[in-house]
């Protein structure tokens, strides 16, 4: 394999930040982030599968139906207000915005692509931003810490995130953005993400990579078992990298890039997760030897959404009887005389019961640490799926209860 | 109607209570119940959905299908150990017990239901409940508070409803006890409820008012999404009043004692919502204009559960937009542009948006009260669910994380 240097091949995307005046903050951090693309950029998206979606979401995935090979001009990201819940005055709101920022960049509105964290229910005012957009002046190199830290609401720390690879013997470049601090915290946080890379593939093939990668990644968190109205991950290419055209999803040449992408944006989604709202632990949860993938994730999510699990463990408790309570109060097939759990390397239960060997002095001296993890083999088949949490603490309850948000 | 009096028409029924030392307590509080019954007392049984089901559960269970006309001769409660998740072993336990009582008692050990609450895979010690069986003196009325005081666990009341009625002119009564602070906390609680009377019913009969009823009570609270391995709730009918039989379900001569049973189910489930753990406020949720009755309880359950609901009502937060999430997210069918959200009395969203004369404050008013009402209608269809929960403290999260449990 060639040796890969990062030769900022991603130069010629273009980014401003701005303080629009959205966001409530007492020294008018940034609010709002405009990234400029040439011509020929291919996109691909997922979100949110809430069915009260903002109306940036319901834009972006008409954006992405309303031609075969969707292509991106722009994308416009406000914190502060999520647009959502706001009926016919949200969507026209979108409408005005889209349609200064198309006459100005000179595209069609299908290619400007908007997304919006915050406040819910609140009206989000057009002027704010079109005045904003009217003095924003592009970097000539794109800082991608600037980018993510204006798109921050509750996050404590701005998300990116860099990989490079090669495909066909040419050098790529991917680079992620994100931000999420509770999978939801309607009143100043949400999930969202832009990803970006020159390889030169189309965007049927960019949704193939995103939606598979996004299953093992953002769609593998937890913070609080909320979803939010607004999540967005956006991929765009910018078809620079000058290999040969690709056009199947089975090509061989894309492994090394399927596997940098998906590490990119298991990283994002870890840093999402480490900065989960009051979080003082990160928790990896393995389920294996389960009927099937999906319903090894459903187990892994019963145990990550679990509040008594979440609490046990910020409590440093190895009281692994929540854990068993989670697993079967997720109704899937797991034979309960094989289920085998692991506390870090202890094994707590086999037989049906607890392990003759069991030490509960080893398993709390694990959970002491900061990076929890829990293995659970449900011992009915091969099938097996890893999620990420965090525990649950005072301060979850602080953030969301004890403060006017 | 007739004037219904008590005439203490459950005196047949012997009760005893004693400290057998499987709850660690400082001042050896009642952790044993037997409750005996005359021949001939039909009985009839809801249990937990848990694949990981305690080892009491699963022997309720087979009780009640030996036989088309189950019979019950005694209830055996202990709390302090859920005998959960204890292999052969806990089923040995099960069975060591039953050996003994069904013959001190003279019955068969399928007449014999057990049922157990408190730590998880924790081995129970037949020989503690078996000596002091041997000594246990039934009370010659029975005490049903002192009877719901000894299957607490981190429960701070006992709970205890009693309902006076008549079917064919003849009094009825029905007395149930229950426990229970969280829908779950596995070391030291779990949903319990008992209920008599002296209806002379069929266990055919008892299962169906049961199953009917439990749904609209039990079935229809929450107090942290986690589901117990050991639920169990069972209706014993002494069959002592002298009305006419009745052979149907439908029988409109069992009206007014469906409504006071299901009424007496209502108030023990909302007396453990009450006692929910860190409980500082009882927040009943409507859900109407749904799809069917299954959508508006998921849609009903998806608020209820949802940890940004709950500290929001814990911070008397009026913060609505966690509403919408919570709606969304539910995944059922919702027409966003008729969504009504009602906070005690007062209209917050209207028309797809916040309503024009909606008032933070009033809906604030509203939750500084201890009952809080959220009513909402999702505009598709006809079918309402009501459901019940409590909010989200610092309280929770010390009972569970803070102390070792």
């Amino acid at each position: 394999m060639k040796k890969i240097t990062n030769n900022c091949l991603l130069d010629d995307i273009k980014v401003s930040t701005t303080y629009c005046g959205i966001k409530k903050t007492s020294n008018n951090e940034d609010d709002l982030l405009l990234i400029e693309f040439e011509n020929n950029t291919a996109i691909a998206g997922v979100f949110t599968q809430s069915l009260t979606s903002s109306a940036s979401v319901n834009k972006c995935k008409i954006n992405l139906s309303s031609s075969k090979e969707p292509i991106v001009k722009a994308i416009l990201v406000n914190s502060g207000n999520a647009n959502a819940f706001t009926g016919k005055l949200g969507e026209a709101t979108v409408q005005k915005i889209l349609n200064y920022l198309s006459k100005k960049l000179n595209c069609n509105i299908n290619q400007i692509y908007t997304a919006s964290t915050g406040v819910i229910g609140e009206q989000l005012d057009p002027s704010q931003i079109v005045n904003s957009l009217k003095s924003m002046i592009p970097s000539n190199t794109p800082d991608w810490f600037q980018a993510a830290n204006a798109i921050r609401t509750t996050d404590t720390f701005p998300k990116v995130s860099k990989r490079n690879c090669n495909i066909d013997g040419v050098n790529i470049e991917i680079v992620g953005i994100a931000k999420g601090s509770g999978m939801i915290a309607p009143n100043m946080s949400t999930m969202l993400s832009f990803i970006f890379t020159n390889a030169n593939l189309t965007s049927e093939i960019l949704q193939k990579l995103l939606t598979s990668s996004n299953d093992k990644s953002f769609n593998s968190i937890t913070v609080d078992s909320d979803t939010s109205t607004s999540d967005t991950v956006l991929l765009a290419a910018t078809r620079k990298a000058n290999h040969k055209p690709i056009k199947k999803f089975t090509d061989s040449r894309l492994n090394e890039f399927k596997k940098s992408l998906c590490e990119l944006m298991l990283d994002l989604a870890k840093k999402i997760v480490k900065d989960g709202e009051g979080a003082s632990k990160f928790i990896t949860i393995k389920v294996t030897g389960a009927a099937s993938k999906k319903s090894a994730k459903i187990i892994a999510f019963s145990i990550a959404n679990s509040p008594l699990v979440k609490t046990a463990i910020a409590g440093e408790d190895a009281n692994w009887g929540r854990i068993i309570m989670a697993i079967g109060k997720s109704g899937q097939k797991a034979d309960r005389d094989k289920i085998q759990i692991y506390i870090g390397d202890e094994l707590v239960t086999e037989n049906g019961m607890v392990n003759t060997n069991y030490s509960e002095l080893r398993a709390t001296e694990h959970l002491k640490e900061t990076n929890i993890y829990l293995t659970i083999d449900v011992g009915v088949g091969k099938s097996c799926s890893t999620v990420y949490t965090c525990d649950l603490t005072h301060r979850y309850i602080e953030i969301n209860a004890d403060y006017r948000s």
